[in-house]
C-alpha cells in the first residue's frame, strides 16, 4: 500500500530547496511516494498556506501526511508541531497559524510537540535557516512511511494552545447574507467567500435567482450589481457575472472566461466583505 | 506493472486545486503514479492544450491514460468523452476540440461518452464547477487503475461526432512553401509552423540550404530575410536566425540564444502564416 | 527498492517538453521513480544549473541519476558525459560547465562521454534539437533502471579534460574576509556567498558579533553596513539585515521578511564581492 508525503511551502520551484525536500524523504525511505501541494503559496503568506490545506487535505487517502512550511518565524521559540485531523490525515508544520482552517472547519484531533533538537536530519546542526528540509520533510517522511509513530514524534499538547488567526463568520440578518472574501482563485480571477452554500439554501435562494451582490473594502462599498446565481460559467454569457457553488461548497462571484478581481479592482482578506440580498422580482423588457 | 494517469489544465500550480485532483486519483487506486502533462496552459486556450497532447503523448507507455481539463464550457451540455488513440493511449477531456490535433495527425480509434451525473467523485453533486477533480481525474484514475474498462466508461459515439478546431494545412505552390505558424516554444521564442519535414525533402531542401522565410499577419507581410537551414542552434552564430527541425520533426526558425518572437514581434495561430522558397544561389563575398 | 531519476532543464513547465521526458523515461522502465530538481534555471544558465545541483544532489539517495541539460550548444560537438561523483550519485549532462561546482565542491570520482549517435531514443535521428528528450532522459533512465551499467554508457575520460566554469575562492587577508555573490535565493531575495562557516569560525566570529559588511560591483563599494551575525532571521527585527548561514552551510546576507537584492540592488555572479569584516566594539547608547 502506498504512503503519501504531500509538501506545501512558499519556496517557489525555481531552485534546488524543494528538491531537497523530496531528497531527504526519499533518502528516509524508499517506501513513500512524495507529492505536492503548492510551493507557489506568496511568501509568509501563513493565511494562503492555511486556505490551501483546507481546500485539499481532505482528497487524499487517509492516513496522508502533510508538510506545510511557511515559516516566517524559522529560528524562533515558535513550536514545531503534528497534528491528526478529524478526516484522519497528518499535518506537520511551524505553530503559526498554518492550521486555522482545517482546525475550524474540519476539526483537530490531537497535536504534538516535535523535538527540533532530536528529531531532525542527521549532520544539521550548522544550518538553522531551512528547517523545511532538515526537519518537516525528514519529520513527515518518517511518519509516513511508519518510521515513528504519530505519538512518538512528540509530547501530547491540548488543541486549544495551537496557534490560530483570526476568521470572520459568516452570517445573516434582514435577509442580507453578510461573508467574507476570503481567497482568490489565482488563474481565473473569482473570489471565494466564507459563505456555504447551506446558507443560502436556508434562506430559499435556488439557482436562477437574481442576486443583489454587493462588495465592501473596509467600510466603503466598491462594488453592487445584479448578478445572476448560476449553477456554472456556461449559464451566463462571455464577460457577465455571476454568483456560483465553489468547488469547497462555498459562494464565489466570477466573471464569465474573464477576471472578476481584475475588472473590478476586488481584493482578499478580513478588510474585504460580501453581502447579498434576493432581488425580490426583476421584470426584463 | 506501472499505470500512468497524466494531467494537463489551465488551473496552474498557486492553488490547490491541481493537488486535490492528484489526491482523488490517489484515493481511487494506490497502485497508480499520476504524473502532469503541464497545468500552465493560458485559461481557455483549446487549441494549446490540444497541441501539448500532441507533443507528448506518445513519448509515454502505451496504456497511459491523459486527462486533459481546458473548460471554458463547464456546466454547459458539452459532453465527456474519452478517447483510445491509434497509438494505443486514452485521453479524457470535455468534448470542445481538445483532440483536435491527436485527431489529425495520429488518429483516434474509439470514442465513448462518460455519463456525469453517474460516473463521478461520491457526494461531489454540489459542486458544479470542478469537474477536473470530481468527474475527470476521477474517471482517469478509475481507467488507469483497471477499475472500470474503456467499455465501461460510457456508450460509444461516431469518432466523427467529436468536436475539432479549424487546422490549416501546409502546401506548395512554385515552390514557394506555405504554412502556418501554430505555436510558440514559450521558454525560448522559438516558432513552430505545420510544415513537416518531409514537404522540405520533397522539395529538395537539405541542410546547409539557405531559405528566404517570409512571415504574414494576415496579408501584411512582416518579416522577410535569408535564413541557414540548419541542424542545430550551434550551427549559426549567437543572436542569428536559423530554420530548423523541431521535436515534432516540423520546421521551425529560432534565433540562436535568443527568442525570434520577441525579436520580431511574431505571434501563432491561424492569422500567422509562413512561407519558405529555397534561395537559388548566394554570394558571399 | 526504488531507483531514482531526477530531471534538471531551463526548459520551463509551460509546454510538453519535460512531460515527453518523463514519459520517454517511464518507457524504458516502470520501475524507477522520476522526479525533478527545477526546470526553471534561466535560459542558457550553465552557472545556475551547476550551482543547484550542488543545493540538491548530496539530499537524493546514493545511486539516484541526475540528468541536467542547459544545453546551449545542442547540436555542436560539445561532449555528453555521465559522471559518478565521489558522494555515489550519477550525473548525466552536456560537458559545457554544469559539473562545475559538484566537481570542486564535492568532487567526481569517474567520467565517461556518451556516444549521441548509437544511445539514443530509437527512432529520434531527424530531430537534432531535443537531445534531453532523445539522449539524455533516455540513457538516465537506462542508468537508473539498471538496463546498461555506468561502465556500459561510454568510453572513460580523463576528470581532468571536463570543462568547467572559473569559480572564485574565498580568502582572508588582514582579518577581512573576502568572498563572491555566487547566487540568489530566488523567493526570498538573499544573497548566497561562497564563504563557508568554517572560515568564519576560523576567524572567531561567532553568532552575536556584528560585523561590517561591505559589497562590490567590480570595484565599486554598492553597500556598507553593519550586521548582526544571526543564528536565523527571526533573530533580527522585520526589515532589519542579517547574515546567517544558509542550507549549504556557507555565508549570506538577507533582510528578515524582505529582499535584501531588491532593497539594495545587489546582483549575482564572478563581479560582485562581499567582504566581512568583524566589528572589534559597538556601544549601543
Amino acid at each position: 500500500m502506498s504512503k503519501y508525503l504531500v509538501l506545501q511551502t512558499d519556496f517557489g520551484l525555481s531552485d534546488g530547496a524543494v528538491s531537497a525536500m523530496h531528497g531527504v524523504a526519499y533518502t528516509v525511505s524508499n517506501e513513500i511516494v512524495v507529492q505536492d501541494l503548492t510551493h507557489d503559496i506568496p511568501p509568509y503568506d501563513i493565511w494562503a498556506a492555511s486556505y490551501r490545506l483546507l481546500q485539499t487535505v481532505s482528497y487524499w487517502p487517509k492516513g496522508t501526511v502533510f508538510v506545510s512550511v511557511v515559516d516566517p518565524g524559522v529560528g524562533s521559540d515558535r513550536r514545531s508541531i503534528v497534528c491528526k485531523t478529524k478526516s484522519g490525515h497528518f499535518i506537520i508544520t511551524p505553530d503559526n497559524g498554518t492550521l486555522t482552517h482545517i482546525a475550524h472547519f474540519q476539526g483537530i484531533d490531537e497535536v504534538r510537540v516535535i523535538n527540533e533538537v532530536v528529531s531532525r536530519l542527521p549532520h544539521s546542526e550548522e544550518s538553522h535557516t531551512f528547517h523545511g528540509r532538515d526537519i518537516y520533510a525528514y519529520n513527515g517522511a518518517r511518519l509516513a512511511c511508519g518510521e515513528v509513530s504519530f505519538n512518538e514524534l512528540g509530547e501530547i499538547v491540548s488543541c486549544e494552545t495551537v496557534e490560530k488567526l483570526e476568521i470572520e463568520k459568516s452570517s445573516i440578518k434582514n435577509g442580507i447574507i453578510s461573508g467574507n472574501i476570503d481567497v482568490l482563485d489565482i488563474r481565473f480571477g473569482s473570489l471565494w467567500t466564507n459563505i456555504p452554500l447551506s446558507l443560502v439554501k436556508e434562506n430559499h435562494i435556488v439557482h436562477g435567482d437574481y442576486l443583489q451582490v454587493s462588495i465592501y473594502h473596509g467600510t466603503k462599498r466598491v462594488y453592487q450589481n445584479i448578478v445572476k446565481f448560476s449553477k456554472s460559467f456556461a449559464d451566463v454569457n462571455i464577460g457577465e457575472p455571476l454568483v456560483y457553488v465553489n468547488s469547497l461548497v462555498n459562494i464565489g462571484v466570477a466573471v464569465n472566461q474573464d477576471s472578476f478581481s481584475r475588472l473590478y479592482h476586488i481584493g482578499t482578506g478580513i478588510d474585504w466583505k460580501m453581502e447579498l440580498r434576493k432581488a425580490a422580482k426583476i421584470i426584463f423588457e
